[in-house]
Protein backbone atom coordinates (compact mmCIF):
# COMPACT_ATOMS: atom_id res chain seq x y z
CA UNK A 1 0.00 0.00 0.00
CA UNK A 2 1.48 3.16 -1.13
CA UNK A 3 2.35 5.43 1.98
CA UNK A 4 1.80 9.48 1.39
CA UNK A 5 4.24 11.34 3.40
CA UNK A 6 2.54 14.74 2.36
CA UNK A 7 -0.22 15.37 1.31
CA UNK A 8 0.39 16.52 -2.06
CA UNK A 9 1.83 13.65 -3.24
CA UNK A 10 -1.33 11.72 -2.87
CA UNK A 11 -1.84 13.76 -6.31
CA UNK A 12 0.16 10.70 -7.60
CA UNK A 13 -1.75 7.39 -6.62
CA UNK A 14 -2.96 6.31 -9.34
CA UNK A 15 -6.81 6.81 -8.51
CA UNK A 16 -9.39 9.56 -10.08
CA UNK A 17 -11.01 10.14 -6.89
CA UNK A 18 -7.87 10.85 -4.86
CA UNK A 19 -6.57 13.27 -7.51
CA UNK A 20 -9.28 15.82 -7.90
CA UNK A 21 -9.87 15.69 -4.19
CA UNK A 22 -6.14 16.73 -3.74
CA UNK A 23 -7.23 19.80 -6.19
CA UNK A 24 -10.55 20.67 -4.88
CA UNK A 25 -11.06 19.16 -1.46
CA UNK A 26 -10.51 21.75 0.86
CA UNK A 27 -12.76 23.83 3.08
CA UNK A 28 -12.80 26.67 -0.05
CA UNK A 29 -12.19 24.90 -3.10
CA UNK A 30 -15.76 23.45 -4.05
CA UNK A 31 -17.51 26.29 -2.32
CA UNK A 32 -16.08 28.13 -4.97
CA UNK A 33 -16.87 25.89 -7.66
CA UNK A 34 -20.63 25.81 -6.66
CA UNK A 35 -20.95 29.53 -6.04
CA UNK A 36 -19.16 29.85 -9.78
CA UNK A 37 -22.31 27.93 -11.14
CA UNK A 38 -24.44 30.16 -9.36
CA UNK A 39 -23.27 33.27 -11.18
CA UNK A 40 -20.87 34.79 -9.23
CA UNK A 41 -17.63 35.96 -11.26
CA UNK A 42 -16.38 38.56 -9.66
CA UNK A 43 -13.91 38.70 -6.72
CA UNK A 44 -16.13 41.23 -4.13
CA UNK A 45 -19.23 38.94 -4.76
CA UNK A 46 -17.06 35.71 -4.08
CA UNK A 47 -16.22 37.20 -0.72
CA UNK A 48 -19.43 38.35 0.11
CA UNK A 49 -21.71 35.14 -0.34
CA UNK A 50 -19.22 32.75 1.27
CA UNK A 51 -17.56 34.73 3.89
CA UNK A 52 -14.64 33.56 2.81
CA UNK A 53 -11.09 35.30 4.48
CA UNK A 54 -9.57 37.89 1.42
CA UNK A 55 -6.16 35.97 1.36
CA UNK A 56 -7.64 32.89 1.45
CA UNK A 57 -9.89 33.64 -1.70
CA UNK A 58 -7.23 35.05 -3.81
CA UNK A 59 -5.27 31.81 -3.17
CA UNK A 60 -7.84 29.62 -4.25
CA UNK A 61 -8.87 31.75 -7.37
CA UNK A 62 -5.65 31.88 -8.62
CA UNK A 63 -5.04 27.64 -8.05
CA UNK A 64 -8.64 27.29 -9.68
CA UNK A 65 -6.95 29.07 -12.63
CA UNK A 66 -3.59 27.28 -12.11
CA UNK A 67 -5.89 23.81 -12.71
CA UNK A 68 -7.64 25.46 -15.71
CA UNK A 69 -11.16 25.19 -14.13
CA UNK A 70 -11.90 28.76 -14.22
CA UNK A 71 -10.35 31.75 -16.02
CA UNK A 72 -9.76 34.96 -15.78
CA UNK A 73 -11.47 37.40 -18.18
CA UNK A 74 -11.15 41.21 -17.70
CA UNK A 75 -13.59 43.36 -17.04
CA UNK A 76 -14.51 47.20 -16.13
CA UNK A 77 -17.02 48.51 -14.12
CA UNK A 78 -17.84 52.34 -14.20
CA UNK A 79 -15.31 54.38 -12.13
CA UNK A 80 -13.10 52.14 -11.68
CA UNK A 81 -10.07 50.43 -12.72
CA UNK A 82 -10.11 47.13 -14.49
CA UNK A 83 -10.42 44.31 -12.80
CA UNK A 84 -10.88 40.32 -13.72
CA UNK A 85 -13.40 37.97 -13.39
CA UNK A 86 -13.60 34.05 -12.99
CA UNK A 87 -15.08 32.26 -15.38
CA UNK A 88 -15.78 28.74 -15.47
CA UNK A 89 -13.67 26.77 -18.28
CA UNK A 90 -14.96 24.11 -20.02
CA UNK A 91 -12.75 21.51 -17.90
CA UNK A 92 -14.98 23.73 -14.50
CA UNK A 93 -18.46 23.21 -16.33
CA UNK A 94 -17.23 19.53 -16.75
CA UNK A 95 -17.58 19.66 -12.39
CA UNK A 96 -21.13 19.98 -12.80
CA UNK A 97 -22.53 16.46 -12.36
CA UNK A 98 -20.28 15.88 -9.33
CA UNK A 99 -22.29 19.06 -7.66
CA UNK A 100 -25.64 17.41 -8.59
CA UNK A 101 -24.48 14.26 -7.59
CA UNK A 102 -23.68 15.97 -3.95
CA UNK A 103 -27.37 18.04 -4.07
CA UNK A 104 -29.18 14.08 -4.84
CA UNK A 105 -27.38 13.52 -1.30
CA UNK A 106 -27.54 16.60 0.53
CA UNK A 107 -31.85 16.49 -0.69
CA UNK A 108 -31.81 12.88 0.53
CA UNK A 109 -30.22 13.23 3.72
CA UNK A 110 -29.95 17.49 5.05
CA UNK A 111 -32.87 18.99 3.86
CA UNK A 112 -35.89 18.49 6.50
CA UNK A 113 -37.75 21.30 5.29
CA UNK A 114 -37.82 19.61 1.06
CA UNK A 115 -35.30 20.61 -1.39
CA UNK A 116 -33.89 24.17 -1.47
CA UNK A 117 -33.52 24.66 -4.95
CA UNK A 118 -34.99 22.45 -8.12
CA UNK A 119 -32.95 21.82 -10.73
CA UNK A 120 -34.94 21.89 -13.99
CA UNK A 121 -34.46 21.28 -17.49
CA UNK A 122 -35.16 24.13 -19.41
CA UNK A 123 -36.55 22.17 -22.27
CA UNK A 124 -39.34 20.30 -20.57
CA UNK A 125 -39.30 21.31 -16.62
CA UNK A 126 -38.09 17.84 -15.52
CA UNK A 127 -35.70 17.88 -12.65
CA UNK A 128 -31.78 16.95 -13.32
CA UNK A 129 -30.69 14.07 -11.40
CA UNK A 130 -27.51 11.93 -10.97
CA UNK A 131 -27.62 8.33 -12.03
CA UNK A 132 -24.71 5.86 -11.30
CA UNK A 133 -25.58 3.51 -14.67
CA UNK A 134 -23.90 0.63 -16.35
CA UNK A 135 -22.57 2.04 -19.97
CA UNK A 136 -23.77 -1.95 -21.37
CA UNK A 137 -26.85 -2.87 -19.56
CA UNK A 138 -27.79 0.77 -18.34
CA UNK A 139 -29.14 -0.59 -15.25
CA UNK A 140 -29.11 1.51 -12.36
CA UNK A 141 -26.12 0.59 -9.83
CA UNK A 142 -25.08 1.15 -6.19
CA UNK A 143 -21.68 0.57 -4.78
CA UNK A 144 -22.85 -2.95 -4.19
CA UNK A 145 -22.61 -3.73 -7.92
CA UNK A 146 -19.55 -2.49 -8.77
CA UNK A 147 -16.23 -3.98 -8.59
CA UNK A 148 -13.24 -2.19 -9.29
CA UNK A 149 -10.26 -3.46 -11.56
CA UNK A 150 -6.71 -1.98 -12.54
CA UNK A 151 -6.87 -0.35 -15.62
CA UNK A 152 -4.14 1.51 -17.85
CA UNK A 153 -3.27 4.20 -15.96
CA UNK A 154 -2.48 2.07 -12.80
CA UNK A 155 0.22 -0.16 -14.52
CA UNK A 156 1.93 3.25 -15.57
CA UNK A 157 2.72 4.06 -12.06
CA UNK A 158 3.01 0.91 -11.22
CA UNK A 159 5.88 0.85 -13.90
CA UNK A 160 7.61 4.50 -12.68
CA UNK A 161 8.39 3.10 -9.08
CA UNK B 1 -27.62 37.44 -1.01
CA UNK B 2 -26.93 36.16 2.18
CA UNK B 3 -23.15 36.42 4.31
CA UNK B 4 -21.79 33.85 5.97
CA UNK B 5 -19.93 35.12 9.06
CA UNK B 6 -18.94 31.73 10.35
CA UNK B 7 -17.98 28.72 8.34
CA UNK B 8 -20.17 26.52 10.20
CA UNK B 9 -23.54 28.98 9.19
CA UNK B 10 -23.01 27.82 5.55
CA UNK B 11 -24.51 24.83 7.00
CA UNK B 12 -27.77 27.22 6.82
CA UNK B 13 -27.22 28.55 3.59
CA UNK B 14 -30.59 26.55 2.13
CA UNK B 15 -28.76 24.83 -0.74
CA UNK B 16 -28.22 21.00 -1.27
CA UNK B 17 -24.54 21.20 -2.45
CA UNK B 18 -23.46 24.04 0.49
CA UNK B 19 -24.84 21.67 3.24
CA UNK B 20 -22.64 18.51 2.46
CA UNK B 21 -19.76 20.01 1.22
CA UNK B 22 -19.82 21.78 5.09
CA UNK B 23 -19.34 18.23 6.13
CA UNK B 24 -17.13 16.46 3.67
CA UNK B 25 -15.25 19.53 2.15
CA UNK B 26 -12.10 19.58 4.04
CA UNK B 27 -9.02 18.01 2.96
CA UNK B 28 -9.08 14.91 4.40
CA UNK B 29 -12.76 14.01 4.77
CA UNK B 30 -14.11 12.88 1.29
CA UNK B 31 -10.50 10.78 1.18
CA UNK B 32 -11.78 9.08 3.99
CA UNK B 33 -14.90 7.97 2.59
CA UNK B 34 -13.18 7.08 -0.49
CA UNK B 35 -10.75 4.71 1.25
CA UNK B 36 -13.65 3.55 3.37
CA UNK B 37 -15.33 2.25 0.04
CA UNK B 38 -12.10 1.07 -0.66
CA UNK B 39 -12.29 -1.40 2.22
CA UNK B 40 -10.33 0.37 4.66
CA UNK B 41 -11.71 0.31 7.85
CA UNK B 42 -9.07 0.09 10.69
CA UNK B 43 -7.81 3.35 12.15
CA UNK B 44 -4.14 2.41 11.70
CA UNK B 45 -5.01 1.35 7.94
CA UNK B 46 -6.48 4.92 6.93
CA UNK B 47 -3.06 6.20 8.90
CA UNK B 48 -1.33 4.39 6.35
CA UNK B 49 -2.94 4.14 3.10
CA UNK B 50 -3.33 8.37 3.55
CA UNK B 51 -0.72 9.73 5.52
CA UNK B 52 -3.28 11.67 7.88
CA UNK B 53 -1.48 12.92 11.08
CA UNK B 54 -3.15 10.87 13.94
CA UNK B 55 -5.22 13.73 15.57
CA UNK B 56 -6.88 14.94 12.51
CA UNK B 57 -7.65 10.91 11.75
CA UNK B 58 -9.46 10.32 14.91
CA UNK B 59 -11.25 13.91 14.83
CA UNK B 60 -12.37 13.38 11.40
CA UNK B 61 -13.49 9.69 12.31
CA UNK B 62 -15.46 10.94 15.30
CA UNK B 63 -16.91 14.14 12.84
CA UNK B 64 -17.72 10.84 10.13
CA UNK B 65 -19.51 9.07 12.99
CA UNK B 66 -21.46 11.78 14.40
CA UNK B 67 -23.32 12.56 10.73
CA UNK B 68 -24.29 9.06 10.50
CA UNK B 69 -21.86 8.69 7.59
CA UNK B 70 -19.59 5.41 9.46
CA UNK B 71 -20.51 3.67 12.12
CA UNK B 72 -18.53 2.19 14.65
CA UNK B 73 -18.15 -1.76 15.05
CA UNK B 74 -15.96 -3.39 17.75
CA UNK B 75 -13.45 -6.01 16.56
CA UNK B 76 -10.68 -7.62 18.03
CA UNK B 77 -6.95 -9.00 16.96
CA UNK B 78 -5.24 -11.47 17.95
CA UNK B 79 -3.46 -10.67 21.12
CA UNK B 80 -4.92 -7.57 21.38
CA UNK B 81 -7.42 -5.05 23.04
CA UNK B 82 -10.77 -4.79 20.98
CA UNK B 83 -11.37 -1.89 19.05
CA UNK B 84 -13.57 -0.07 16.67
CA UNK B 85 -13.55 -0.81 13.24
CA UNK B 86 -15.27 1.96 10.48
CA UNK B 87 -17.75 0.75 8.21
CA UNK B 88 -20.25 2.91 6.03
CA UNK B 89 -23.68 3.28 6.72
CA UNK B 90 -26.67 3.39 4.39
CA UNK B 91 -25.93 7.69 3.90
CA UNK B 92 -22.41 7.07 3.54
CA UNK B 93 -22.55 4.49 1.17
CA UNK B 94 -24.92 6.92 -0.81
CA UNK B 95 -22.67 9.12 -1.21
CA UNK B 96 -21.16 6.62 -4.34
CA UNK B 97 -22.27 8.65 -7.27
CA UNK B 98 -20.35 11.60 -6.10
CA UNK B 99 -17.05 9.56 -5.92
CA UNK B 100 -17.61 8.24 -9.24
CA UNK B 101 -18.69 11.41 -10.64
CA UNK B 102 -15.71 12.83 -9.31
CA UNK B 103 -13.83 9.88 -11.01
CA UNK B 104 -15.53 10.46 -14.46
CA UNK B 105 -13.95 13.61 -14.44
CA UNK B 106 -10.70 12.83 -12.71
CA UNK B 107 -10.66 10.01 -15.90
CA UNK B 108 -10.91 12.53 -18.29
CA UNK B 109 -8.98 15.59 -17.15
CA UNK B 110 -6.49 13.65 -14.66
CA UNK B 111 -5.61 10.70 -16.52
CA UNK B 112 -2.83 11.08 -18.63
CA UNK B 113 -2.03 7.31 -18.74
CA UNK B 114 -5.75 5.99 -18.95
CA UNK B 115 -8.12 4.98 -16.03
CA UNK B 116 -5.92 3.76 -13.07
CA UNK B 117 -9.24 1.71 -12.28
CA UNK B 118 -12.24 0.49 -14.23
CA UNK B 119 -15.35 0.34 -12.23
CA UNK B 120 -17.18 -2.63 -13.60
CA UNK B 121 -20.85 -3.72 -13.01
CA UNK B 122 -20.49 -6.86 -11.22
CA UNK B 123 -23.15 -8.93 -13.09
CA UNK B 124 -22.95 -7.89 -16.69
CA UNK B 125 -18.63 -6.62 -16.66
CA UNK B 126 -19.97 -3.01 -17.86
CA UNK B 127 -18.13 0.23 -16.58
CA UNK B 128 -20.09 1.99 -13.86
CA UNK B 129 -20.43 5.93 -15.26
CA UNK B 130 -22.68 8.96 -13.74
CA UNK B 131 -25.08 10.54 -16.04
CA UNK B 132 -26.91 13.86 -15.46
CA UNK B 133 -29.93 13.36 -17.07
CA UNK B 134 -33.60 14.89 -16.76
CA UNK B 135 -36.10 12.12 -15.04
CA UNK B 136 -39.18 13.46 -17.10
CA UNK B 137 -37.67 13.38 -21.02
CA UNK B 138 -34.26 11.29 -19.98
CA UNK B 139 -32.24 13.35 -21.88
CA UNK B 140 -28.55 13.76 -20.77
CA UNK B 141 -28.06 17.38 -19.35
CA UNK B 142 -25.39 19.54 -18.95
CA UNK B 143 -24.76 22.82 -16.35
CA UNK B 144 -26.18 25.03 -20.04
CA UNK B 145 -29.23 23.02 -19.77
CA UNK B 146 -30.62 23.23 -16.25
CA UNK B 147 -32.03 26.01 -14.42
CA UNK B 148 -32.05 26.62 -10.57
CA UNK B 149 -35.55 26.88 -9.13
CA UNK B 150 -36.82 27.76 -5.76
CA UNK B 151 -38.20 24.61 -3.90
CA UNK B 152 -39.74 24.23 -0.50
CA UNK B 153 -36.42 24.45 1.64
CA UNK B 154 -35.77 27.78 0.35
CA UNK B 155 -39.21 29.16 1.22
CA UNK B 156 -38.63 27.54 5.38
CA UNK B 157 -35.14 29.74 5.25
CA UNK B 158 -36.82 32.47 4.46
CA UNK B 159 -40.07 32.21 6.94
CA UNK B 160 -37.00 31.50 9.89
CA UNK B 161 -35.01 34.71 8.80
Amino acid sequence: MLTAVRYEDLADVPCSITRPLVVLGDRWTFLLVKQAFAGTNRYEDFLEALGIPRGRLADRLDRLVAEGILRREPYKAANSRTRDAYRLTDKGLALYPVLLALRDWGDRYMAPDGPPVHYRHRDCGGEAHVRLECDTCHEELTARDVVPEPGPGMAAVAQAL
